[in-house]
This record gives structure tokens, C-alpha cells and sequence, in this order.
């Protein structure tokens, strides 16, 4: 990886709420920090003592498995403490405020709280109640910044730069965190964004967001150099606004065929679990293009410098 | 602190089940170790090796977030290892009896099972059934100690002595764990110690206890050094016993209007979550005399001594 | 214990997924390893670093607390960093297939994966697609070899050695992964083992495994050296086969009185948790002859050798 000016830069924040906040610069040091702590998960001992004494808390109140147990690699691979708080939506009624919550772990002298909650900004609003460090973990349909940073670290390791890629994302937009994160982080890498829905799962005035929009595919796949293919998550069309898995299958499902039509090294990203047979078929899935698991690999090194970072803020970072 | 005594103290209790079986001067130990644990928490590094190799098992019959997380990070900052077992109450009568499970923790070699139980007594049961050593984390309506504790580490902290205050109990009295134990401990560091609630939350014979009681908040409030507000648990008055919030909060709320009558130095404590607008309003919560956080950080340190002197009863304590 | 060829003997599976699939000297070696680590727990600070750096998920899609907190020392005594994954049997219909969970848990770069499932063989499926260790902890009726392997080892520290000993298996034989865990073991180390239960207990063809078959308890008792009672779990008895408890506990119940017809040292076992009155009286749980609590406690000690043999698999053992 080239990074002239990274390892020159002072990361400041003490949170991470969002790539709409962050600068070209920031999310390239967050990349290049990756960079680093990703050789620690190739050796044999994967621990290094960088947070060693320090406490990070996951306070999750939407269930999450996947998330939850990167993060929680990520920590005791930086040998922090870590401890897991699971607040059931349920409780939340009968329970105190966020705020409340947010000043309660602080005065546990919690040095990182990593976040997930179902309502857009919590994270935001934590974020300026305490002084302990705020990892945004995914909030409502707002961000899931970590999950982009990984996308994005993926996308790099693969074509070697982001700038000027040409990056397809396809599936419902419209409620997906993982998009509007990915959408504010490529655009400020300078690649071409194009986002690809049915037209229902299309959100009035993305376009707004410098992304292209379509509802045809074939348009999406046209000279893309990557796709993240974004996950259906059918159990929680309540409203029964989606179309039927079959016929979404048919128009938007990636398959080897599509794939075919497509520039030969096309890079296929999903942040998972896999629909497989809806949102792409296991051809594709398990196919030569698919970094799937590399995304997985490379989120605990992606986490590992974001809690590395926000740590740490303000110190000069010598890598 | 003044200490003259406590450092010559030699602490030899496998158990903590509740302060009505400590003596003023263990008490006193229990708070001058909290003392110097309370510095730990302060480093950049907040880890000590005390209890390296030991192992704590978090058994919860009842589901809490505050309190295991607490102890949960207590035992972590004295290196030891960590395991949590939540046992369901639908799953305690299929299940073997309180005396079996702890026969089998304790074969699992576990040095401290920290237990919390809706039955009162249970902890005593579990104490006798096993050489491993027991921490009462609140059993029913009987003790919960560790949380009396740090109340009374607040207070000490903030001024200077117990012996001699006027402390004042406010709330529900009558299904309160956190009031028994305060009442065991206040008297026992003779503390002058009212109970004030409304008449139906007041159990039968309490002033045998060693307090004062009384059902009108103006004079309880009058010339006390310090007010342990309690939780009012609405959610738990199945027999529709408790006045409503609003009438509870017009008679027994702490406002700054009352607390300009106060003491102007009167400490606010309250073992949270606050229902604010019910026990106290936000004013107070978060205003100059709230130690409400503090109590919060006392909680680690004073849980550090407790775990750290139960591991290492019978020997002689060098602080 | 006397293990001529144990120490020189080389372990070479990345798994432990049944002792069907083991020789007698692999089972030995797993054996002998755990003397070793027996030894560890009894020091002051029950701790070695052989897996520092590495780490274990405990994927667990039934719910278990002593099985899983068994693993979890183990693994926290070794060093190792620990996860635990809890999947609820709703969320697996709307969640990934069992080998895209598997893959996604390797791409975190997990060094041993511990697995409890309801299907039988699911363990079997996951080390197939993994390069991960997998670990069974119980899979259906099929094997929970680590639960075998302590019992094994157990009976081995009671009375010397386990070749030509007499072995009687009592309970339901149907559905218990114990049994036919223990049936494979104990065989393959030449015990002689009779199963005992009411005949709609004893699965047809049971004899094939190389067992005595009876219902008559006492035959099974008779001139046998061992009894391992398994837990009648009469939750599960969802289509009213089995006898009523007090049925159970008059016909196939070990109660003193049927103890003294025994030979004198008879060891007694049991997998917990005891259903103390159903499958033994409490005089006979606790009694001179039960090694029950002996088990738990060797549990921590084997679960340890199985963790470092898969974690060092293909690599002599210097024990």
C-alpha cells in the first residue's frame, strides 16, 4: 500500500461515529494502521499488548453475533479487558436513558464503548455525554462505519487503490447502514459510486450523496471493478414492500452468468450472512471473485485500529 | 482516611454474605483496601496481579447489567479470570438444587462465586455447601452488601467520617436489600440512620434495627448529612401497593426546592438506575451534591477489596 | 497411571469429534496428557501459557452452562482467549448454513472451534469445512467424547486401569450421546460393558457395539466394578415413553440397599446434573462409592489435554 502522507497524520477524534464525519486523510490512516495490525493476525501468538489495562465495553442493543464477537477479537488481540452488555429492547422502556447508561460505563472508567442500537444517532448522542471513547457499531439506518472501513481495506488489498474505481452497490439501499457508510467513504476515496435497487429500495434523493442510481443491473455491472452486494433482510419486511425471493433473485441475484458479462478481476464484497440463491448464487458466493472471507479476516485488523486509534487520539501515531 | 486500627486487622472470612455479620472493624478493612484499589483505578494501566490464576464465576439468578458488569470488572482489573453463569428461574426447577450447582462450581476448582439470588438466604446455603469462597451480590429483600459498602466509601470519602452522621434512608424501604444493608452498616459505624417512606413501605418492627422512622420527608431531610435515595421498582408492585409515580414524586421526590432547606454540604446518593421525575428530579441527579457517578467508581474498588480479602482470608493483610 | 507407549505416540488429528473415530492410543494419549494438566489445577495459580495467543469459540446451538463453562476454564487455565456464541434454534431457520457459519468463524482466525449442536454429525460436517480444530461438545444422540474421556479418566485414577474392568451403563440408552460415547471408549480399552435399561430404552442393535445388553439391574450390578447412571431427562419426553418417575426410580433408582450387593470399591458416575430420587437416591450421590463431583473436576483437566493435542496436532508431545 502507498501512503505518502498517513503515517504523518494525527488522528484527534476520540470516537468514530460515521464516515460522514471523517476526512479523506482520516480514513486513510485508519486503512494504513489496519495495514499493520493486520500482520498480527498471520503470526502464530495473534496478541500484541497495545491496550493492555485498558477496558472496552460492547453495549449492544440490537443481538448481534458477528460484530460483536469481531469486536471482541479485535480487543483481546490489543489485550484489553473486555466485557459484553447485551440490553434487550424490552428493558430499555423500563430502564434509564442512554445518556444515563453512557455516564454509568463511564464512571466504570471504561476507556471504549462500542455501540450497536436501533436508533439512528444514538451512538452521536452517547458520543457527547462521556469522555470514554465511542465506536459506532451500527445505529438504525444510519452507519456502520466499521463494516465500510473493511470494505474498503478489502477493495485496496485486492486492486491495490480505491481512487477512481468504479464500485457498484447492490440490494435494498434503502435500509441499509451498510451502504450510506460505504456510499460517504468510497466517494471520499474518489471512486465512482453506483448505487443498484429495486426502485422501492431506492431512498428519495440519494443522488445527492454523489452516487449514480439505477434499477437495472446490467447497468450496475457495466465496467464495474467492484460490487458489494448488500444483504435481504426479508424477516424484517413487515410491510411486505419487497418483492418475493424468487423474482428478486431473478433481476437483482448476481450469478456466474451475469458475472461473465463483467470485467474479468471484478472484486464481489457482501458484508453477510449470505442469502445464498437470492442476493447471489453459491457459484458466486464461493467463485474466484468473491473476497467474502478476506472481508471477515480483515475486520478484526480493521477494528483493531480503530480501537487502537480512538484510544489513543491525539498522540502522534508512529507505525 | 484515618485508619489507625484497620491495618493491624487481620480479615478472616472465606465469605461476604452481609454486613449484619461483620464487625464495625471488618467493615473498616474492607473500606481502607477499597482505598488503596480505588488508585488502581486511576492508572493509565488499570490492572493489578492480585488474584492472577484465581478464578470468579458470576452465578446471577436474576438478570442485572450494573452489578455484574461491576464485579465482572473488578475481577478482571485483579487479573483474575472471569466466568459468567445466568441461571434462568425457568430453568431452576428442572434443574439440580442450589447446593448441588455449588458442589459442581466448586469442583470446577473456582476460588470466588459471586452469586446473586431472588430467594433471601441463599448465598448462606450456598456459603455452607462449599469451601470455595461467597459474595453476596443481593439475595431477595435480605442483603446486598457490596453495594452498602461502596454507599458507605462515598460517604467516608466525601466527609472525612460515618461515626457521628445523620444519614437518611428515602423509599421503599419495605423491598429494599440496599436499605437492610445500609441500615447494618450505617449503625454499625455509628451513623445516626432514619428510614423515611410512606407508610405501607415501611416493614413492621424495623425500628428494632437501630433507626429512626418516619413517614414525612421534611423532617428527615432536616439537619441529615447525607440521603440514600432508592429505587422505586414500579415494575415489581404486582399488588398495586405503591402510590402512583406522580403522587409518589409530589411527596417523597427530592427537588432542589427541598434541598435548599437541606444542609447545604448534604450528600445525594442513590444505588441507580434513577427513575428520574419519580425519586429525584434530574436537578438533583445530576447536580453539586449528587455523588450518584462516584458511587459508581467506588463500586470497582470497594468490590476489588472484597474479592481480594475473601481470596485471601486468614492471612495477614499488608496494605 | 502406567502409559508405556502414551509419551512416545504422536498426535496427529486437528479434531476430537468422537471416540468412534479414535484408537486405543490416541485415547491413551489424551489420557495421559491430562495428568499432566491435572496437576495444574491443583497450584495456586491454575494457569499455563500452552495457548497463549490463541483462540477458542465455544459455538454452542443448544443452550449448556456446565459443558460450556467446563470448556471455558479450560481453555482461560491454557492461556487461550475465549469466545462464547450462543445460536438459538429460532434464529438458525433465517440465519447461514451451519458450513458458511463454520467458514466465517475460521476467517476470524479461530484456533479451535467448540461445538455443541442438537443434529448428530454436525461437528463431523464443520471440521470437513474448516481448517480450524473442532472440538464436539455433544452433537444429538451421537457422541460427547470429552464427556467420556473424563470418565474414563476418572475411573482410570480410581482403581489403576481400565482393561478387563466391568463396566455397567444404566439409563436410557436411546438417547444419550453419553453412552454411546462411553461404549466406544470403553471397548476400545477392553473394558467389558453392559447396558441396562427398560427395553423401550435400549435402541435395536445396541449389541453390535460390543455390549452386554439387560434390563434386569440387577444382573447389571453384579460382580461389576463400575456404573456409569446417566440423567433420565424427562423434559425431553415429549411422546410419554418412559415410565413415571417413581416407576423409573423403583426398577432401575441406585439406592443404598442395592449398592450393598455390590462389590465393595463399586465406582459410581454420573454426567450431572443428578435428578437426585429418580436415577439415585442422595445417600448413594453422596456416598463413598461416587466419584461424581471427581468427574467435574477431571472435566476441566481432560477438556484441557483434548484443547492443546487439537491445537498441537501433527507435532510430537513432550509431556
Amino acid at each position: 500500500m502507498k501512503n505518502n502522507t498517513a503515517d504523518k497524520i494525527v488522528w484527534a477524534k476520540k470516537d468514530l461515529l460515521g464516515l460522514e464525519y471523517l476526512s479523506r486523510e482520516e480514513i486513510e490512516v485508519i486503512l494504513y494502521t489496519a495495514q499493520s495490525f493486520k500482520e498480527v493476525t498471520t503470526r502464530q501468538i495473534k496478541k500484541v499488548p497495545a491496550l493492555r489495562g485498558k477496558t472496552v465495553v460492547n453495549l449492544f442493543y440490537e443481538p448481534s453475533t458477528r460484530t460483536r464477537a469481531s469486536f471482541e477479537l479485535a480487543a483481546k488481540r490489543l489485550s484489553a479487558d473486555v466485557i459484553n452488555i447485551e440490553v434487550e429492547a424490552s428493558s430499555v422502556k423500563k430502564g434509564e436513558t442512554l445518556i444515563d447508561t453512557g455516564r454509568n460505563i463511564e464512571a466504570l472508567k471504561i476507556d471504549i464503548i462500542v455501540v450497536r442500537h436501533n436508533c439512528s444517532g444514538a451512538p452521536n448522542i452517547l458520543a457527547r455525554s462521556v469522555k470514554s471513547s465511542v465506536v459506532n457499531a451500527g445505529d438504525g439506518w444510519h452507519e456502520h462505519p466499521t463494516q465500510a472501513l473493511l470494505d474498503m481495506f478489502t477493495l485496496k488489498s485486492k486492486l491495490g487503490h480505491i481512487e477512481g474505481l468504479r464500485v457498484s452497490i447492490i440490494g435494498d439501499i434503502a435500509h441499509s447502514r451498510v451502504a450510506r457508510s460505504n456510499i460517504w467513504g468510497m466517494t471520499k476515496l474518489v471512486a465512482e459510486v453506483t448505487v443498484c435497487a429495486p426502485p422501492m429500495l431506492i431512498p428519495e434523493g440519494i443522488e445527492k450523496m454523489g452516487v449514480k442510481v439505477t434499477s437495472d443491473l446490467d447497468e450496475a455491472l457495466k465496467n464495474t471493478d467492484a460490487i458489494n452486494v448488500l444483504r435481504m433482510q426479508f424477516e424484517r419486511d413487515t410491510q411486505k414492500a419487497f418483492p418475493t425471493k424468487l423474482e428478486y433473485f431473478k433481476q437483482y441475484g448476481i450469478t456466474d452468468q451475469r458475472l461473465k458479462k463483467c470485467k474479468k478481476d471484478i472484486v464481489v464484497m457482501h458484508p453477510g450472512p449470505i442469502n445464498r440463491g437470492i442476493e447471489m448464487s453459491s457459484d458466486v458466493a464461493d467463485g474466484a471473485n468473491s473476497v467474502i472471507l478476506e472481508q471477515v479476516t480483515n475486520g478484526i485488523a480493521v477494528r483493531m485500529a480503530v480501537l487502537y486509534l480512538v484510544a489513543h487520539a491525539k498522540r502522534e501515531i508512529v507505525a
